[in-house]
């Protein structure tokens, strides 16, 4: 049976509705994401338990190490058993430090519209970040500058399936690099009034980030008000250096969430085992978790982690592999085990160019954290190359990618399920649709129309030009910047963040810095 | 914080271990896949029963007709209320007719070895099939020839993760339409032992393929063994045609399950809504489902669906959207309510070319019907631009894909864990694994590792001839082909089935039927 799917030719009243759909490019922010699906839980409580019992053994037996000497006192302090730099971690201890981790929290943005849920069922997408590299608006591969940086930061605020605009979603190397992280926040915080993440690059430029979140929202408010999100990594295994821990205290001691983000390369820094790796990830996440309630107790913290496997054939990092799946859902079964929001990472890949691979890898990595249950959803937009460069092309795509995958979180609409099935009966066999009232008021809702996929006939996309997704991404791109419009920040506020970030740059030395690797 | 993954440098023990990789292609098929993940059940006992409810109501009060003089007289027989060509089914009578349907039964391949379960949490891969076009081995766009067909059936056989060689994978133009079933079905049996579907393009084209059946696998022995499968589309809304309800009784005589299909453009022939599409098909299904007991009482049938939603801004259908992933959700939970194995979709994409757009779509259906819980995955493999075309690199891509899906439905690997946590206390804090014997041992197996994925670093890729994955895989595909090793058959039987298509073929007229547009 040939099951080719005739083009189906819709009445003139379609043909209105769809220059009205196209005349309104609707930017607003979608809610924080409820997500309503039933979980892929792939262990059962005993296994939960084995995991849990064999990250405790890991905790107290091996040990990890905190390469920093406050954190080492801290410890000390805390009652934990300090031997050289290798804290020993009893069960007891962890247990009652992550216990004061909240399990839901609200992230306020400037514009409190913005604000979103996030822990239990509540989830949200970020944008990638970290790229050294991106394919801009020609598809050309370059280095970033801070207006590229800008641009990303515009179409986040675009982007209703996007809650974030994070922070350097590219690297900005136009800017010396001991002075970036403010200018980085300051994009964040000027071209969007969604949430934004702040800079962990080292302990004083998260002092930098933290002092223009209270500039921005005020001192008091940011003590008791969660506004932005810092990432510390782990080096694993079973190690968490200076740099990370003194930014994470920095975070911390305002009450701000840090990601607790063990750096996974399965095979090569874990064993070449889906369960062992998840014990010992759960240890790395689980030590770094209890240390922020040791530097503030109540602090809000979130379970992290990087991950993805190495292939042994070329020594590469991969992506969308099934056992990345299945450690997210693995991972998320112990991060709600022990009550804590956790953060995974989304549309990864290594794919150099947008082809199909980057396709396929990005799109089984949203399904998988869909239904692993994530809630601090990041690497949402942008990702390709194992992250070494953020593509505009891929942005718009995977953006819209997470809006079809806010939709399926939702679940099916019962709503109107009585008049649709009106609808039948009035149809009846043989009849069609497209004309009855119930299409026509409700074809909007009921299924979801891609703006980035073509599903033309071939003659018809030949007619249109023959453009690959590719093409009609970055021309979709383009559309959104022409249209942009800056969500003004208030004028006292902007002149003390604007102040502050001068009076830091004549403070920090930034001449040898400049275009320096990152 | 930057993410970028360094590349790793393995061993020399690992460069050995890549060129073994490398020698030997394994094509030694995969088991039946036996589906371990909890399935995303988006619906509650109670909309499970409403949708039951709608069904029965529209299969009593609406009704489905039965475009066929034979069918009408068989369900008055049955006692089914039939007005005009209209059947009122009692919802009686429905469950008493499906409750003889086989939840699980073995397909039989002609090498037992390639023997598979379907049902309950068994389930196949299957390629697709009905393309008009392919892309060919260059990628160009052209109608396919017998030659073309049987390097789809090589390449079926060849690529582990796929369970059947399927039919006409894509339409071979250079034979006499009238004639072609012959030739197609040969091809199918010739070129690989695994199992195969049959043509159902009319009622006598069915009754050559289970005279050919008969003749490969023996006359009594296809009366008790499930050897191949047919595809009856239903048109929706509510209406059987004569062709397919005809072809449906060639096989059901014979005992051959027959996928029951209902054809569905959700928007254009089910309304605007996700629960009520699916109360549609499901009666449409069930009403065929139930007639295949009418035939014959416990033959085995599939409780099928072809599925795309339709854009009601062009008219055309979609694929890789997220209502197709809910509704199957609920088809899947639909059908082991009525404890049917049942048939989706896979794959499916509306792309003109190999690119982005066609890996989203590919990966999100593909991720999608596993956590549904599929047991016959059609359209596997190939399928793109709206199955006007099957292209041969997506064709190998998919395949992968299917085999990682594969692994990730086998869910985590425990058998290893206490010796991979001993890895863990050796390596401890800041060491690496890829020395350690554990890894030695486990890495071939513990992390998939894609052929068809380039993981490398951009200027590894370039020295490689940057070559996108389109390339790549027409590379691995010629790879396949050069190695391809017929699995023949029995010579008698061989004979048996030569002469049948000689004597069909002068008994079938030809003339008038070449290249006549399918």
């Amino acid at each position: 049976m040939n099951v080719q799917t005739p083009k189906i030719r819709t009445r003139a009243g379609g043909r209105s509705a769809r220059r009205t759909l196209r005349s309104i490019r609707d930017i607003a922010m979608l809610p924080g994401l409820a997500n309503t699906l039933p979980l892929c839980e792939v262990m059962d409580g005993a296994q939960v338990e084995r995991i849990d019992a064999a990250s405790m053994d890991i905790l107290e037996e091996i040990g990890v190490v905190f390469r920093d000497e406050i954190a080492l006192e801290d410890w000390r302090r805390a009652g934990a058993k300090v031997v050289g730099e290798r804290v020993h971690l009893d069960r007891g201890l962890v247990h009652e430090l992550i216990a004061t981790i909240p399990a839901e929290f609200t992230y306020h943005a400037r514009n409190p519209a913005n604000n979103v849920s996030l822990g239990g069922r509540h989830a949200v997408f970020v944008p990638m970040t970290g790229a050294p590299y991106l394919r801009d608006l020609d598809d050309v591969r370059r280095n970033p500058t801070l207006d590229d940086l800008a641009m990303f930061h515009k179409l986040s605020h675009m982007s209703p399936a996007l809650h974030s605009t994070a922070h350097h979603i590219v690297e900005p190397y136009d800017h010396p690099i001991s002075q970036r992280h403010l200018r980085i926040t300051y994009s964040s915080m000027k071209h969007s009034d969604k949430m934004f993440m702040g800079m962990t690059t080292s302990p004083k430029n998260a002092e930098d980030v933290m002092e223009m979140c209270a500039l921005l929202f005020g001192e008091e408010f940011i003590d008791s008000h969660p506004v932005t999100t810092g990432n510390c990594n782990g080096n694993s295994p079973l190690v968490w250096d200076e740099t990370m821990l003194g930014a994470m205290r920095a975070f911390c001691r305002r009450n701000q969430p840090v990601l607790c983000s063990p750096f996974v390369l399965g095979g090569a820094n874990t064993p070449a085992s889906v369960p062992a790796t998840v014990a010992q990830l759960n240890a790395e996440a689980l030590s770094a978790l209890a240390y922020t309630q040791v530097v503030r107790r109540g602090c809000p913290a979130i379970y992290g982690h990087y991950l993805s496997t190495v292939s042994m054939k070329s020594g590469a990092p991969m992506a969308g592999t099934p056992e990345i799946s299945l450690m997210n859902f693995m991972i998320g079964q112990m991060a709600r085990f022990y009550g804590v929001p956790w953060r995974t990472s989304n549309t990864l890949g290594g794919a150099k160019t947008f082809d199909a691979q980057a396709g396929y890898e990005s799109a089984t990595t949203l399904s998988a954290v869909m239904h692993a249950g994530a809630n601090y959803i990041w690497h949402s937009a942008g990702w390709n190359e194992a992250g070494m460069h953020c593509s505009v092309a891929k942005f718009v795509v995977d953006a819209e990618q997470c809006a079809m995958a806010y939709r399926m979180a939702e679940g099916p609409k019962w709503g109107d399920f009585d008049t649709a099935l009106a609808a039948v009966r009035d149809v009846g066999p043989g009849g069609h649709y497209l004309g009855h009232p119930h299409t026509q008021e409700n074809f909007q809702t009921a299924y979801f129309m891609p703006e980035l996929f073509d599903n033309n006939s071939i003659e018809q996309w030949q007619a249109d030009g023959a453009k690959e997704i590719t093409r009609r991404a970055l021309e979709q791109a383009r559309a959104m910047l022409a249209e942009y419009q800056e969500p003004k920040l208030d004028a006292a506020r902007n002149e003390a963040l604007l102040d502050y970030i001068a009076r830091r740059e004549r403070e920090i030395p930034a001449a040898d810095a400049l275009n320096q690797e990152y």
